[in-house]
C-alpha cells in the first residue's frame, strides 16, 4: 500500500518523473497541492546524455538526480517508487505494484519507450537506449565483447564481437555512431593493441532517404559527411527485416554479423491500461486538447512524449522532445497555479545534434550552423539543462578531461551482485 | 582459449589484480618479461573505500581503475578477464574459465574473501563488502529498503527494513558503522521526512573484548566513544549464531530484526585448487618462504593477503592489509629485476581508521592520535593511494562537496538491464 497521508489539499498524482513530470512536480511543490510522484526509478534521468554513459564517457550519477534529494524541502510532495498497472478513471484511482492510490487530478507523464514494431526478435535481442539501466547494459556489452574478441582468432567470429549495427538515423543513432567511431579511433588502439581497430565496423542503417530527418537538409548532409569522415558506414533507404542474435538481415538480402544491434528506429508511448481505446492516437500517444486534458476527461491530463496534441501548426502532434515536455508542464503548472485555462503554444528554440569532437549541427530559428561553434553550443545547452549544480560541474570536468586526453576512464564492467532478500520481495 | 602470443621472454602469470598483483605487474611491465595478468574484473579496485561506494558517498569509477588503461603502453602485458579454476604445478599451467595458460613463473595474488566459517545462512543471506559489485548491492539494498519502510505502517515490520546489523568490529565494520550513523543523522531526516530517523538502529556486534583489535587500546577506546556518540549500538563479546533472512540470533538469546546484515567478521584466502594440501595454513592462506615462494615450489609465488609468511616477528603471518601486499610485490619485483634473493622485510607505517566527519584514529610508529588531525591524515593517505590522477581529483571533489553540504548526491538505485546475448555466454 502506498501509505499517503490525508491532506486538506487536492491530490495531484503524477505518473513519471521525466522532463514533463519532474518539472511539473517542481513547479507545484510549494503550492497548495498534495503531490504524489510515481516512477519506477528513484531518480530523474537526463535522456539526451544516456548515450555518453553507454560509451563510458560519463558516470550514471552525473546525468541523473535522486528524486528525494530534489524534493527534500517539500513536505507536500510524496515520492513512490512503483510501477503503474492501470488507471481507473471512474473510481479516480491508479493501481500500482505497491497498491492503490486515489487522485483528484491525474497527470500522465510516462513518456515513450523503444518501438520494436511488434517484432519479438528485435525486442528480445537488440539493445535500447531509453533508460539508464539500458545504457549500462550497452556499456557492459561493448566492453565484454571486446574482451571476447581478443580471444577469438577466427576472423568471422571475431567480427560478431567487434562490429556494431545501429538501426535508425535519428539524433540517438547519429550521436551514438559518432561516439562509437571516436572510441574506435582513440580508445581501441590504446586499450586493445592486440586487436586491429580497422576491423571494427560501425553500421548506421536508416530507413529514410537522409539521417536526422527532424532537422534541416543542411544539418543532415553535414552530419552525414562528419560521420563518413569518422568511418561510420551509413546506409540509407535500407530496411532491417530480422535479427537472430548473430546476423542482422536487411530487405535487400544483406547479412551483417553483430552481437550488438542498437535499436534506435522509433519510439512508442509507454502503455497505460484502463483508458478507453479512443483516446489513443498513432504511436501509442494519448489524445489531449489544447489544455493537455485527455480527450473526454476533465481531471486527467497527459504531457510530454505521451501526449498527442494535434492542431493547425502540428497536425500530427508535437515532436517528442524535451522542449515540448518542459513547455507543456510549464503551461499546465501555470493553469493550476493561476486557475486559468491558457492553451498550450509551443515555441521552437531549434535543435542540435553532436557527432563528435568539435563537430555538431544546429538548426536555430534564424540560423543553421555546423562545426565547432555548433558543438560549443551543444555542450553549453546540455550542461545548463542538467539538474543540479554538482552534476554540471562533474560533467564539465569529465568532458574537459576526455577532450584533453582523448580518453575516457570509465571503461569498467560493473554489475551489482545478487542479494537474496532483495530478489525475494 | 587465452590467445597469448609466443614470446622470447619468460612468461610470468599473475593471478589477481589487487594491490599485490597490480603493483607487481606495474613494476615488471617495462622489463623483459611477458606478463599475463588474470582477474575476474577488468579493473583494479581500491578496497579501503568500498564502504563509501556502498554509502553513496563515492562513485564506483572513482575508486577503481581500468586494467587496460593502466597498461596501455605496455605491449608485453596481456590482460585476460577470466576466473581461475586450478593450478597444475607439474604441467606448469593454469586452467581458467577461458582455457589453459602455461607459465614459466606463477604469482598467486588472488587475495582474501569474506569468511562465513561454513555457515550457509550467513553465506547466502548476509551482505559482504569485499568487492565493488558487493558494495553496489549494499547501496541498492539500503535505498530499496528505505523505500519499503515508507510504505510499512506496522512498527515491527518497518524495523526490519531500517535497522542494520554489522557483524565484526574491525576496520571495515567500524568505518561502515560510522558512515551509516552519519547517513541516519544527516540524510534520512531530509530525504525521508515521512520516516522517524530515531527508529533507525545501527548495531555493531563484535565477538572480541574491544573493537579495532588490530590497533592500539587507545585507538579502540576512542573509536568506541566516537561511534557511541553517533548513536551506534555496540555490543562486545557477543557472538552471532544464526540469521534466517529476517532475524539475527545471538548466543545469549537476543533476536534482532534486520533485512540487512553486513558480515565483516573475518576473511579467508580465495581458494586455489590444485596445490598440495600441506601448503595451506590457517585462514586459507598459502605458506611461503621469506622470498614469497610457495613451500616446495621454485616457480610459484604467493603475495598479499593470500600469502602466509611466518617468521620470528610475525609467527602467525603478516597482517592482511594493503601495505603488506604492496611491500611484498615490491620486494618480489626487485628480486626479479635484479635477479636477487632478498628476503621480505615488513616495515609498518602504522594504521588508520575513520569514524566520520572530523573523526579518525591513527596509530603511527611514534605517535597515537585521535580526532581531527587523524582524520585529515586519513583523508590524505587514502587520496594519495588511489590509482590515477583523475580519481584523486574526483574523490577530493566529492569529499569536499559532501563535507560542505552534509549530503551525498549519489543515492540512486541503479541496476543494469538484462541483455540476452551477454547472459548466454
Amino acid at each position: 500500500m502506498l501509505n499517503i497521508p490525508d491532506s486538506e489539499h487536492q491530490r495531484i498524482v503524477i505518473i513519471g518523473a521525466g522532463f514533463a513530470g519532474f518539472n511539473l512536480a517542481k513547479k507545484l511543490a510549494k503550492r497548495n497541492f498534495q503531490i504524489v510522484l510515481i516512477d519506477k526509478y528513484n531518480y530523474h534521468q537526463f535522456q539526451p546524455l544516456l548515450y555518453q554513459v553507454a560509451m563510458a564517457g560519463l558516470e550514471p550519477s552525473s546525468i541523473i538526480y535522486p528524486l528525494r534529494k530534489a524534493f527534500q524541502r517539500n513536505k507536500n510532495v510524496h515520492i513512490r517508487i512503483a510501477e503503474v498497472q492501470s488507471v481507473n478513471s471512474e473510481g479516480k484511482k491508479v493501481e500500482t505494484s505497491l497498491g492503490t492510490i486515489y487522485f483528484d487530478q491525474l497527470i500522465i507523464a510516462c513518456g515513450a519507450t523503444t518501438n520494436f514494431f511488434g517484432n519479438k526478435n528485435f525486442e528480445n535481442l537488440t539493445l535500447g537506449l531509453k533508460s539508464l539501466p539500458e545504457s549500462l547494459t550497452l556499456r557492459n556489452a561493448i566492453l565484454d565483447d571486446l574482451e571476447h574478441a581478443l580471444m577469438t582468432p577466427d576472423y568471422e567470429l571475431r567480427q560478431g564481437f567487434i562490429d556494431i549495427v545501429i538501426v535508425g538515423g535519428g539524433a540517438t543513432g547519429v550521436e551514438l555512431a559518432g561516439a562509437l567511431a571516436e572510441m574506435k579511433r582513440y580508445i581501441i588502439p590504446k586499450d586493445y593493441p592486440e586487436l586491429n581497430e580497422k576491423e571494427v565496423d560501425i553500421h548506421l542503417i536508416h530507413g529514410g532517404p537522409r539521417i536526422l530527418m527532424g532537422m534541416s537538409e543542411k544539418a543532415s548532409s553535414k552530419a552525414h559527411k562528419f560521420l563518413e569522415k569518422l568511418g561510420v558506414k551509413i546506409e540509407l533507404n535500407k530496411r532491417v527485416t530480422d535479427y537472430d542474435g548473430t546476423f542482422v538481415s536487411t530487405k535487400d538480402g544483406d547479412r551483417i554479423r553483430a552481437h550488438k544491434v542498437i535499436w534506435a528506429a522509433g519510439i512508442t508511448g509507454n502503455k497505460i491500461d484502463g483508458l478507453p481505446d479512443n483516446v489513443f492516437a498513432s504511436g501509442g500517444r494519448i489524445r489531449v486538447n489544447q489544455l493537455n486534458q485527455v480527450e473526454g476527461f476533465e481531471d486527467i491530463f497527459a504531457i510530454g512524449d505521451i501526449a498527442y496534441m494535434a492542431n493547425d501548426d502540428f497536425p500530427n502532434g508535437h515532436p517528442q522532445v524535451a522542449q515540448v515536455a518542459l513547455q507543456q508542464s510549464n503551461n499546465l503548472a501555470y493553469n493550476y497555479i493561476k486557475q486559468k485555462e491558457r492553451p498550450f503554444k509551443y515555441k521552437d528554440y531549434g535543435s542540435l545534434a553532436t557527432i563528435g569532437r568539435n563537430k555538431a549541427v544546429a538548426d536555430l530559428p534564424k540560423l543553421k550552423m555546423a562545426g565547432f561553434i555548433a558543438w560549443l553550443l551543444w555542450l553549453f545547452v546540455h550542461l545548463m539543462s542538467l539538474v543540479g549544480f554538482k552534476n554540471r560541474i562533474f560533467v564539465l570536468l569529465n568532458w574537459t578531461w576526455n577532450y584533453m586526453t582523448y580518453d575516457q576512464s570509465l571503461r569498467v564492467i560493473v554489475k551489482a551482485a545478487k542479494h537474496v532478500h532483495q530478489d525475494d520481495d
